[in-house]
C-alpha cells in the first residue's frame, strides 16, 4: 500500500486519455522497466533513425560515395535548418544546421558584438548553461577586455526577476544572450517581452533554445528574435552530439560576418579562389563539412516531433509537469525534498528540478539500483525531464514511487559523497 | 586492341604481387565496374563500419540512452585521438577527435599569433587548400588587420621552391601554415626542413596533414612541428564529413589558449561553475559534444590503416603513381594531357593531377558515361586519387583506358561547360 492520493490507476487513466500516448510506440523502448526521465539530456532513439542511418551507411556512402554529396548531403544543412525553422518559428532562409551549439554561440556572439561598436556589454544571466558564459567570456577574452559580462542574478536561486534583467540592459548594452529555458531549473523566459526589452535598448537579442526546441512553443520571428542557437540531441531525439542549429534574422543577415571562415560559407566553394568572400544570406555562417551520419539522424527524428505538433507537445508537457509537482507535494515534499522549478507552469519549461542535500547519491541510488534515471546538477539538484512524444503518467508515478522508496527504504545511505560524470 | 605497352596482364600480375591487395575485400565494394578513384575525398566505405554504426545506434543509443556518455563516449575524444596520434607521429596527450579541420585550424591560429606577439605575418602558400587560407584571413579580420597573410606562389604552378618559402619566413613571422601535401597539385613539403625553417626565424609551425594522413609517413613530434590539424574522411575512410583531428605539441599546451571556450575544453565541466578555466593540457581545445555516430564511425575505420602500416601503404601509393604516371606518359599525354603533379616521388603525395583544357567536360563524361569517378579541380586539373589500402592497379590501368576512350570516342564533346558543384 503506497501514500498516493493520486493513484496508480489514475496514471493509467490519464495515459488512456493521452492523444499523443501513441507516439512512444514510434521509440525503441529497450527496457520495459526503466524508467527514463532524460530525455531532456539525451533523447530516445526513434525506431526509423536506425534504419535511415544504416540506409545513409550502406546505400549512400557504400554505394553512392563521393556522388553522395551532390544527391543530398551538400544541401544537408539548410534542408534539415529548414525542417527545424518550422519548430522555432522562422520563416525559410534564417536556420542552418551547423557545428555544435557552442561553436554557433560563439560565431554569432562575435558578429554581433561587430555590429555594435562603441556598446561594451553583454549581458546573460546566472541561470545560463556554463557553455554559454564560456564562450561569451571568450568572446570577451579575445576582443582583448573592451567589454564586460554582466550577469543578472537568480535571487530566489530558481526564477529571474524581469524587473532585474529590465534594469541590466541600457545604451550600453550590446547583446543580451539568455537561455529560454534555464538548464537546472526549468526557468522560462517571457522572450517576447525581453527581446523588446533588448531592442529597447538598441541591443541585439540572443536565444538559446537548447532545453525548449520540441518541447515549447519558439516564434523566433514573431518575438523579433536577431540570434538563436540550439542543439538538437535533447527532445528533438538526434542522437548523441548531433549538430547544432542557429538562426540569424533575415534583415540582419547582409551585415553580420562569422568570425569562421570557412569553405562551406564562401559564396562559390567551388571556384577554390583564393580570397574569401562570403556567401549570401545566412548560408556564410556555415565553415565546413557536416558530420552526415549525425545530420541524417535528426533529419528523420524531426519528422515525429512536426507531426505531434509542438501545441498538443506543450500542453501535454505542462498536464505532465504539473502532475508531477503534483506528486511531489504529496510524497516527495514530506521526505525533504525541495523544489527547484517554478510552480508557475507560464514560467516553466518540461523538466522538474528537486532538491536534497542527498541529491548526489540519491541519483546515484536511483540509477544503480531502482533502473531510473533521472540526472544530476550541482549542488543539490535532481532533474526528472518529461519528454511528451514517449513519456508516460505512468512513468512519472513510477519514478515519484522509486524516489520515495529509495528515500524511506534509505538505499541511497551507501552511495559516497565524491562526484562521478554525470550528464 | 589498345595502344599500351603497360598490359592489362601486367596490371594483373602487379596486383597478385601486392602484399596489401588482400585489403580490398575490407571494404564494400558495391559495383565491380565502377573505377572509384577519389578515396583523396571521400574513403571507401569499410565493411566493419556499417555493424558498428548499428551497433551503436542500437545498444549504445537505444539501450543504453544518456548512460553511453559514461561508458564510452566522453572519452572518444582521447580516445581516438591517440589511434591518430600512432598514424601522425605523435605521441600520446598530445590528439584529439574534434570539429572540423577548418574549426581546429580557426582554433590553432588564434591560440598561435596570440603566443607571438609583435610578430604580424601568417606565410602560407598559394598551392594550399583555399578553406585554410580563408580562416587565416578570418583571424586576420578578427585581429583588426594589424597581421598579414603572405602567400608563397608555386611558380610553376606545381610545386613550391624552397628557396622561396625560406625568403618568405623571417623575424616578423608569427606563423608558418601549410598544407603537408597541396589538395590540387599533390606536390609534398619536406616537411621536417620547413619546419626547421619556421623554428629558426622563431615562428610557430603548423602543418595541415589532410591530404597526407593514411596514405603517407607523417611524424608531428620529430619534424619538431608545433600545431597540426587534418581530417578522417580521405584516407582515413571516416565516412562523409567525419570528425577532424588536432595535434598540439606537448611542451605549448599549457601556454596556449583555444578561443572557443566551451565546457568540454573546461578544467570540470560538470561542477557548472560560472567562471570558465582550461581544461589541463590538449583538453581545453575541445569545446562541445562531439557527434558521436560519425565519431565511432572513425574509431573502427582506423585499424584498417594501423594494420596494414603506413609504411607498407607509402611504398604502394609511390608504385601505384609511378604507375600511373607511366601511363600517362604513354596514353594520356599525347591526346593532349599535361602533368599536373610532381614527377619526383618524393615530392608527391597519393593522387595525380591531369590538366587538359576541356577537363570539366572530360571529368563529367568519365561519371556519367564510363563509370570512372575522379573529381575535378579549377581551372583544368582532373585528380586521379589512389587509395593504396583498395586501389588496384588494374583500376588504374581500366581508368587510364577509360579516359582514351572518352577522347578518342569524343565523348566529352556533347557536355556543356557550365559548372556542377563536384567535390
Amino acid at each position: 500500500m503506497h501514500p498516493y492520493s493520486l493513484t496508480y490507476d489514475e496514471a493509467l487513466a490519464l495515459d488512456a486519455a493521452d492523444e499523443l500516448a501513441s507516439f512512444r510506440d514510434a521509440f525503441v523502448i529497450s527496457e520495459d522497466d526503466l524508467i527514463y526521465l532524460d530525455g531532456n539530456s539525451l533523447g530516445r532513439l526513434p525506431r526509423v533513425t536506425a534504419e535511415r542511418i544504416n540506409q545513409a551507411v550502406v546505400e549512400e556512402w557504400g554505394g553512392g560515395l563521393i556522388r553522395g554529396w551532390n544527391a543530398g548531403w551538400f544541401q544537408s544543412p539548410s534542408r534539415i535548418g529548414e525542417k527545424i525553422a518550422r519548430l522555432v518559428g522562422a520563416a525559410p532562409g534564417q536556420v542552418l544546421l551547423s557545428d555544435t551549439t557552442s561553436i554557433n554561440l560563439f560565431k554569432l556572439v562575435m558578429a554581433a558584438l561587430a555590429a555594435r561598436p562603441g556598446r561594451t556589454v553583454i549581458v546573460s544571466d546566472e541561470l545560463n548553461f556554463p557553455s554559454d558564459l564560456y564562450i561569451l567570456q571568450g568572446c570577451i577574452h579575445l576582443l582583448g577586455g573592451a567589454h564586460r559580462l554582466e550577469l543578472v542574478p537568480a535571487r530566489d536561486g530558481i526564477h529571474i526577476d524581469p524587473q532585474d534583467l529590465a534594469s541590466a540592459i541600457d545604451e550600453h548594452t550590446a547583446l543580451v544572450s539568455l537561455s529560454h529555458v534555464a538548464f537546472k531549473t526549468g526557468f522560462l523566459y517571457d522572450a517576447p517581452r525581453v527581446t523588446e526589452l533588448a531592442h529597447r535598448a538598441g541591443a541585439l537579442m540572443l536565444w538559446d533554445v537548447c532545453h525548449s526546441a520540441g518541447a515549447l512553443p519558439i516564434e523566433l520571428d514573431a518575438w523579433n528574435a536577431d540570434l538563436a542557437v540550439g542543439c538538437t540531441y535533447k527532445y528533438l531525439n538526434g542522437g548523441p552530439g548531433s549538430p547544432a542549429f542557429l538562426y540569424v534574422r533575415q534583415e540582419l543577415q547582409e551585415s553580420l560576418l562569422s568570425p569562421l571562415w570557412g569553405w562551406f560559407g564562401q559564396k562559390s566553394p567551388f571556384a577554390f579562389e583564393l580570397e574569401y568572400a562570403p556567401a549570401a544570406g545566412v548560408g556564410r555562417f556555415l565553415a565546413s563539412s557536416p558530420p552526415i551520419l549525425s545530420s541524417l539522424a535528426i533529419e528523420i527524428a524531426i519528422d515525429l516531433t512536426l507531426q505531434a505538433g509542438i501545441q498538443p507537445l506543450r500542453s501535454k508537457s505542462i498536464s505532465q509537469t504539473n502532475y508531477l509537482i503534483a506528486l511531489f507535494d504529496q510524497v516527495l515534499a514530506p521526505l525533504g525534498f525541495t523544489l527547484g522549478t517554478p510552480r508557475d507552469p507560464a514560467r516553466r519549461g518540461s523538466h522538474v528540478s528537486i532538491r536534497h542535500p542527498d541529491g548526489y547519491r540519491i541519483n546515484r541510488a536511483l540509477i544503480e539500483e531502482m533502473n531510473v534515471i533521472p540526472d544530476f546538477r550541482e549542488p543539490d539538484n535532481i532533474r526528472l525531464g518529461l519528454a511528451p512524444l514517449y513519456t508516460s503518467y505512468a512513468e512519472i508515478w513510477q519514478g515519484v514511487e522509486r524516489i520515495r522508496r529509495v528515500m524511506v527504504e534509505e538505499r541511497y545511505l551507501k552511495y559516497p559523497f565524491d562526484r562521478l560524470a554525470v550528464t
